[in-house]
Parts: C-alpha cells; sequence; structure tokens
C-alpha cells in the first residue's frame, strides 16, 4: 500500500531541507520589496467563479480547478446533466495567477488604499496543467503591482525593487530586457500594418528566437504585411540594444517613446537594463512597457511584466492606470546555493533511552535561551547515520550526554561533518 | 457595481496593516519552533478525496470543499445524475484540517525522515462552515507533532515548545491544562462504567462547563452510570489541580498515571501547568495525554492537542505513535499588540509632480542601501491626510524634497505623528 500514497498529481510535498530553503528565500523577498515601498496583502485561495471567468485571465482560465457548490441535490444534477454545463455545479474556483484577485482586491478596497498603492503579493496559484518536467499545479508567485501611477516612476520603482531583490537574493548576471507596446506599434505603423493586424503580427513577432528575422517576415508575408526591408529591419534592432538610440531616433520610432526610454535608463543606472524592441511577452493585456528578467545561463526568463492599463479597474468600472512585475519563485528558488539558510548555531544532544525528561529539558532550556535550535536525539546503534542526517537538516554541532550533566556548560560539543 | 465586489462568503481579505501584523507573528512562531528542534515542512492545499474522506477528519470532512474533475463530460453528468452521487465528479478536495495531510505525507517520505520527525506546520485550511462572527472558510493553523516517539519526551517538548513560543509572541497569563485519557479511563472504570459505554461518558463529562457536576451525573444516570458520589467526585476534583496529587495517590488513580503526571510536571518549571482530570477534548482520536491553552480573560482555549497514537500510521498500514499540539492563530494575532510590527526605519520621501524620475530614485537607493524602507509620494492637495495614512502604514519619518537636492544627507526630515 505504501508505494501508492503520493501528493495529488502534479503537485509537491516540502521536505523540511527545501521548505528552508523556500522560506529563507521568501523572507529575502519579502524585506527587500518592503524596503523598496511596496506593502504586501492577501487574498483567498478562491474567488467566485464568475470572476475568475470574466476574461481577464486569458488563456488560464481554462486551467482553473474548479471548487463544487455545497448541498448540491439531485436537481442541480439532473439540470446540469441536461444542459450540460459543467460549470453550473461549481461557484468558487482556485486563482490562476495574481492578478484577477488584485483587480477583485482593489475594487473592494480602494477606498482604505493610498491613491498610489503599490502592492506585494506572494502566494501559491493553481493550473490544471498537464503535468511535466518542471511544470507544477501549484506554484508561488511574487508579484508586485503599483496602481494608480500613470506616469514612468510606476515602471522605473517596479525594476528598481525587482533588480535590488535579485542583488539581495544573491542571484547575480541577470539583466533586465525592456520594451514597449507602443515601440512595437510604431514600427508595424512605419510598416503600414493596420491596427486590426498588429496583434497577430506580434505573435508572429513573438516566434523571432525560433524562426529568425527570415521566417517572421514570410510568415507577416502571409498575413499580407509585405513592407520593405521588415527582415533586415528585425535583423538589425533585435540585439542592437541602446546603440540603436544612442545615435539619435531611429525612423520608425517617434520622438515621445525615444525620450521615455532614455529617462528610463537614466534613473536605473545601477540595473543591467538591456533595450530589446523585438521584445512582445504573451499576454494581450499589456498597454506600455514590458520587461522581462534573461540570464545568461538560461533559455527561459525568470520573471517579468509590464503595464497593464485597462484591467485593473474591470470590477470597478472604471480605468485605472497599473503596471507590475512578477518574478518566477520556481524558477529562482532551484538556482540558489544548497547551505543558503544553515548559518544559525544549531546543536544536537544525543542521550541514552533512558535519560530523565526533566534534566534534557534543563539542558535544552539553557540552549534554547542562549539562541541555540536544539535537537534531542535518542541515542541508536547507527550513530553515524544520525548525525549525518542531522548535519544534513542544518545542525552544526553534537554532544553526547553523560550521566549526571545538569547544565549545558558541561556538555562537550562537537562540530558536525568537517 | 462597486459595492457587489467582496471575496467569497466567509472568506477575508488582508490589508497591509494586518498583513504586517499577521507575517510577523508567523515568523517569531517559525523561529520558536526551529529553535525547539522542529522542522518545517509543507503540502499541497488539496488532497486526493478518498483519503480526506477516509474517516480520520471526524465531522471535518463533511465541511470540505470538494474540487471538481478536469474535462468532465455529458456522461459523467449523466451518471452523477442517475446515482445520486455528487463527490462521483470531484476528486481531489481542500484540506480541512493540517493531520490529515501530515498522515499522507508520513506514509510518503518516511524513509527521508528522521525516526523521531517533529514536524511543524503553518497554513491555511478550509471549511465550508455556516460563516459567523470568528468563524471563518479560510483560517491558518500552526501545528508541531512528533511522530514515532511512544514515551513522554514527545509531550514534554511539545509543551515546552508551545509555553516557549507564546512567550515569544508576547502573550503572558496563558496557562497548559492538561489531562490523560486514560486518567479519565481510569475515572469511569472506578465507577464501574463498561468500556463501551466510554465514548458516550465522556460526551457528557466534557459538557461540565455547561450543566455542572450536578447535571453531568443527572444525564450519566440517563446512560444507566449511576455510581454513588459521582457528582461529589467531579466537583471535588475539577478545580483541585496538582493539590489533589500533591497528598498521594488518588483512590480512582493508578500507581503508573500518577507517577507520569509528576515525571511531566518536574520537567517543565517554566511553564504554567495546570493539571484537570475533567478535561476531556472532543476530537475521538486521542489515546493519551490531552492539552489545552487557557488564558484568564478568555472564554475559549487558544489551542490545544495530544497523543493520537492510532492515526498518522493509516495511511501506512502500520501503527506509528504521534503527538500533537496546536494554536489557533486566528484567536491568538487578535490578541497582540497593534503596534507589534513598526520597529523598523521607515521614511516617506513626498515629490513634487515633475520631480525627475533618475534624482527620486538615486534618492531612494542611497536610503535602501542604509537599511531605510522608503516610499515615495507625489505632493497632494492634503498633506495632512497623505502623512496619516503613512503612518498608519508605519512609516516613522517624512521628508519634504526641495528642489536640487539630490544627496539623502540633504532631505530634512521631520517625525511622523507625535
Amino acid at each position: 500500500m505504501a508505494q501508492t500514497v503520493t501528493p495529488p498529481r502534479g503537485m509537491r510535498d516540502f521536505l523540511p531541507a527545501d521548505k528552508a530553503r523556500r522560506e529563507h528565500a521568501l523572507g529575502i523577498i519579502r524585506a527587500s520589496y518592503a524596503a523598496h515601498g511596496f506593502d504586501e496583502i492577501e487574498t483567498p485561495v478562491m474567488e467566485d467563479a464568475a470572476r475568475l471567468h470574466s476574461g481577464l485571465g486569458g488563456d488560464n482560465e481554462k486551467l482553473a480547478f474548479a471548487v463544487m457548490k455545497r448541498g448540491l441535490g439531485a436537481e442541480d444534477l439532473a439540470a446540469a446533466a441536461a444542459s450540460g454545463d459543467v460549470l453550473a455545479l461549481a461557484d468558487l474556483g482556485l486563482r490562476f495567477d495574481l492578478t484577477v484577485p488584485l483587480a477583485r482586491f482593489y475594487a473592494t478596497h480602494r477606498s482604505a488604499l493610498p491613491g498610489v498603492f503599490r502592492a506585494i503579493q506572494i502566494a501559491p496559484v493553481w493550473r490544471a496543467e498537464r503535468p511535466q518536467k518542471g511544470r507544477y499545479r501549484q506554484f508561488v508567485q511574487c508579484d508586485i503591482d503599483i496602481i494608480g501611477e500613470a506616469g514612468q516612476l510606476a515602471e522605473i520603482e517596479l525594476i528598481g525593487a525587482t533588480a535590488g531583490t535579485l542583488d539581495a537574493l544573491g542571484l547575480t548576471g541577470c539583466s533586465i530586457r525592456i520594451n514597449d507596446r507602443r515601440i512595437l506599434a510604431a514600427l508595424l505603423a512605419h510598416w503600414g500594418v493596420p491596427e486590426t493586424q498588429y496583434e497577430r503580427a506580434l505573435i508572429t513577432i513573438d516566434k523571432l528566437d525560433k524562426i529568425g528575422a527570415g521566417g517572421v517576415a514570410e510568415e507577416l508575408a502571409g498575413l499580407g504585411i509585405a513592407a520593405e526591408g521588415i527582415a533586415e529591419t528585425l535583423e538589425s534592432i533585435a540585439n542592437a540594444g541602446w546603440e540603436l538610440l544612442d545615435g539619435g531616433v531611429p525612423a520608425w520610432l517617434d520622438q515621445e517613446a525615444y525620450a521615455e526610454l532614455l529617462t528610463l535608463r537614466s534613473a536605473l543606472p545601477e540595473v543591467e537594463l538591456v533595450f530589446d524592441p523585438t521584445l512582445v511577452r504573451g499576454m494581450g493585456y499589456y498597454t506600455g512597457t514590458i520587461f522581462e528578467i534573461a540570464h545568461p545561463d538560461l533559455g527561459y526568463s525568470l520573471g517579468g511584466g509590464g503595464r497593464y492599463d485597462g484591467m485593473i479597474g474591470r470590477f470597478l468600472g472604471t480605468d485605472v492606470p497599473a503596471c507590475g512585475f512578477s518574478i518566477g519563485f520556481e524558477r529562482i528558488v532551484d538556482l540558489l546555493p544548497e547551505d543558503a539558510t544553515s548559518t544559525a548555531d544549531a546543536a544536537v544532544i544525543v542521550h541514552e533511552k533512558d535519560a530523565l525528561p526533566a534534566e534534557l529539558m534543563a539542558l535544552k532550556r539553557q540552549l534554547v535561551a542562549s539562541g541555540t535550535r536544539v535537537r534531542l536525539e535518542k541515542r541508536s546503534k547507527n550513530l553515524k547515520a544520525l548525525l549525518e542526517r542531522a548535519e544534513a537538516d542544518g545542525f552544526t554541532r553534537f554532544a553526547l550526554l553523560g550521566h549526571g550533566v545538569t547544565d549545558a556548560g558541561q556538555l562537550e560539543f562537537k562540530p558536525l561533518g568537517g
């Protein structure tokens, strides 16, 4: 029977060493975002099904876990069977991202929040994806969002806080790639693409990494977009970075977008900021600046975000400017060094089976009071295995408890490992 | 529209001040339990429905939120309608406590865990209870459990760690009431109650606070339990505490239970430990010691636990000794002082609308690097309201940014409030 007992499909347990590493990283992230002026909030893991399926979540809506109504009776089942509408049986669902809950939270509490609200959300989300390596059905997202700030200061504070947090985590070598949906629009306008075609054209440009500039030009031609020099322009700008702008405003770019990019760069001199005018990012809701965390050793991004002005106000029935940056916690925690957590003093006391509880507890009390983490271990035949496990769990020293020892000062500690 | 946007029924959002207080308390609890030698683990919020409904959860099983299977079709709905079996449509459920997941976790990972495993679980659980004041459908539980230790050292370490954690939280005046199911059994045996009646008799004794010793004796008589002096014995032992034992072994108690109680007391001299031989606690699965946190100003307990040897091994198919202590996080966090979190240095910089992002960010960077939490605020007509809100959010000082200030040393900070 034992071998069949597992967590639900696609979901994970965390054993002590993993859990400690995760909490350690989350502590650093929380403290760093707070230092940068953001305030953490929390929403319930469930939202009303109608809100989850209101169109704000894109394709992720299809991946939501549905929670059944309580007290369903024969009539409800018969009605659902007759209509074929499964979701009629569900009134709640587990959130699939933190943006839909944020929009709902903001609509509920707007009057109690500052005019410019800087939110931290660090919480699990659930998606019923086909389980595969590196994809989980429950995973943690770390989002920061600034709501109510239409100006560039929002983007700048978000990027600064994110870069500062990556530094605090000890994750070196990361860069932030940025672009702006309006820059992509300027490029498309320059090629004479009609606005109705922008969305499909962007989906194509998003494939640049995979199919190359020639492939993109070919696919655009298939859509009836066939301006002169598309492949050449894409090729020349894809990896040009800031050099593209340092000689002046390129022909396809307007003066305003140009000035904004330079402002952004000048405000973040400590950040390795890479301008990439071909960066698209998938989600349809972005309206302005978009950004992504790149790492030289990795073929995938470690997070991203952008401005999405139309969305947060949807449940409120009014327009509210908003911009957010999400880091991929599950990917980042895998990159952190194994021993990131074991810095505290931690001692194991190995005692005989018949040791007196009162004497053991007196020793433990003394050590805990002096700031030491303490584990009591009954002596077993395989002392070596016992000590190796304690070392793996982050303990740093141990003592064998002799008879009559009643003061921690009498314990002879030896280092574990080494 | 705005007034109808709320979190799901019976569930709560946490705004920044509340969230900060909760995280602060959770940090203290985590650190304290870790110092006492416990290791934190995490399980997914969902478990397979069959495990949740395996009988380990008592009445709480009925309160589980059921998660629908994905990809249900017309046939599934028709079959469910025909059978009337709603749960046939659900393969997962949200956990209603942390004990069923712990039993599942232990069955999955036993070979990777130490022989005596001291677990911390700090996580939300969900119950579809009828919403009422102080009862929520999502709430956090903080459990510690020791698995694999049959001896009293388990109870002693659990009570010591819990009392130490209440101290660390600054929650003074708490006491721990203890009893043992075997002591209750000795009492019932003394009255000649047959073992088959124990469960019903305990349910009656559990009402002592409400209906008094006379009421209990009357109800027991109704069950056919009518030994001499039941009311008098209950009356005399209910509030006697340790005095009952200090004169020697009472007539109804065996020598072994007596000796164990004295061992427990002697090992925990720092804990306000109250012996109450009439303490029952509701859950049916307790097999030995039981305990409860009492506070002189409160009519309810702040947590409790006990030994439940039969349960953790259920999914494993073998007997495993286990003992746990759970503190009621939602009740405890409400008792903590309001200002428990605002100790760090936190500064607001109020700037004009047209301030340059690069200059603002340079100041912010300097302050964050020196350990200050920083919030940038655009100057608004109502400066007073802006500063009051910042103070409520835990900020301690503010400066109005003058033109040409580019170094944090030039800012003139004034204290907020006071």
